[in-house]
């Protein structure tokens, strides 16, 4: 049977999470019950990444082995009538029969948006954070560059998560105005469970002046979670991108 | 009892438009709400714009009456405690007893919001009206034009307005692109019941190819309804601004 990848977009505001779990309602449920009234198979979709209830995707990655003889680039239009409209299937191609969505990712990227305006938005209460408190930005987009390389990020990561190491390499952590909106972009090969949401958090700390911008390698140092600010709120974050394809394999 | 002016930004989605109805969950009902439970006052809200159903405001300006001891200025705070999220007040001041929002307006602009990307966006989906089909943009920016200046506009309102005059003067009618979204800006004097819909339903067909876009003038001219194109849907639309103050006034 071929394997399917497609590209997803959604807004995480009514679903809780991507994965499925009994008696709530998924993202990955609702592809898959979709999925079943198109081609009338039940299937098991695979994702890069398991976004937590209200964090939204532009770039998430499935997988899924279909029968059907629909073509794998009509897959996206097809699905598209049937899937909600707070779910868009952005594209769809035929990927090798190993390809795993989560494993063969070489990185991925997030942006986390934080509303800056006075006195919030109506329109962008689900889309970003709403923070309008005095906050030192210089001193964000310094501390930002702190958490750029190879790092054991066992600070940065919520308790329950089960990974093999907690090391994981950032390429990429910026902040940047954007008119109303401040925006991070992180791109690393991998995330702890609930990273990127606690490196925003503890640069909003930054910005508040409670933790000083040069002290992230110290709070990375530390391995303790205590020492990182709180895990800032879901709805400001998206899944933007994940990468594939060949890479120089870093060196362990 | 001073009165006090605020200017209201509103996500239309969860509203049956502004007014308020018998019923039904509209903006003006909820504010009026949100008032009594801050002040204890049982007080009527008037508005610049009845937006309807799903319309959207950054700009809507409200006026009230009020006995309460709370500084004008103080107001907005005050009352984002009390409101839901997806209704914010910008801002507050007192004005003259005799102000009211609607008839001392000098102009209103609203806009429109059109995502032009193929399959839609589900970020998107209740903020603009998701339009991917082929579309002459250039002749719609050149239909536009034609809209602009003093007319009956008797073709581009919806049956049931009651308005002394369908006399008009539209003194901006712009598309523009701006990256996946094709916007319309639409400033005038005043606005007959779904106007700018209207004309927003008209530049589509222009778009489409089944109006030519030098026929706008006709179609004015002809003062019939049927001769425009359809009410364009309301999630593309935003009450943009309210205009008041000095003006030379126009000369019937």
């Amino acid at each position: 049977m071929p394997r399917i990848k497609m590209i997803v977009e959604y807004d995480g505001t009514n679903y809780h999470g991507f994965q499925r779990q009994a008696n709530a309602h998924t993202v990955q449920a609702e592809i898959e019950k979709r999925i079943r009234q198109l081609t009338g198979e039940s299937l098991t979709v695979s994702g890069a990444s398991r976004t937590d209830t209200g964090v939204h995707a532009r770039g998430q990655v499935i997988v899924f082995d279909t029968a059907s003889p629909i073509p794998a680039e009509r897959w996206s239009s097809a699905l598209n009538g049937y899937l909600p409209v707070d779910i868009r299937v952005l594209g769809s191609e035929v990927v090798a029969d190993d390809f795993h969505p989560a494993f063969a990712a070489r990185q991925k990227t997030y942006y986390y948006r934080i509303w800056r305006e006075r006195p919030g938005s109506a329109m962008q209460r689900q889309r970003a954070l709403l923070c309008y408190e005095d906050l030192d930005e210089e001193a964000m987009i310094r501390a930002a560059a702190g958490f750029v390389g190879r790092h054991d990020f066992q600070a940065f990561c919520s308790s329950g998560a089960t990974t093999r190491t907690s090391e994981r390499t950032i390429t990429r952590c910026d902040v940047e105005r954007h008119g109303p909106l401040l925006v991070m972009y992180i791109t690393a090969n991998g995330f702890l469970y609930n990273m990127v949401r606690i490196i925003v958090g503890t640069l909003l700390e930054v910005g508040r002046g409670r933790i000083a911008p040069d002290m992230i390698p110290e709070i990375i140092a530390s391995r303790d979670r205590a020492r990182a600010g709180p895990t800032a709120p879901p709805q400001g974050l998206y899944l933007l991108q994940v990468e594939y394809g060949d890479v120089t394999q870093e060196k362990a």
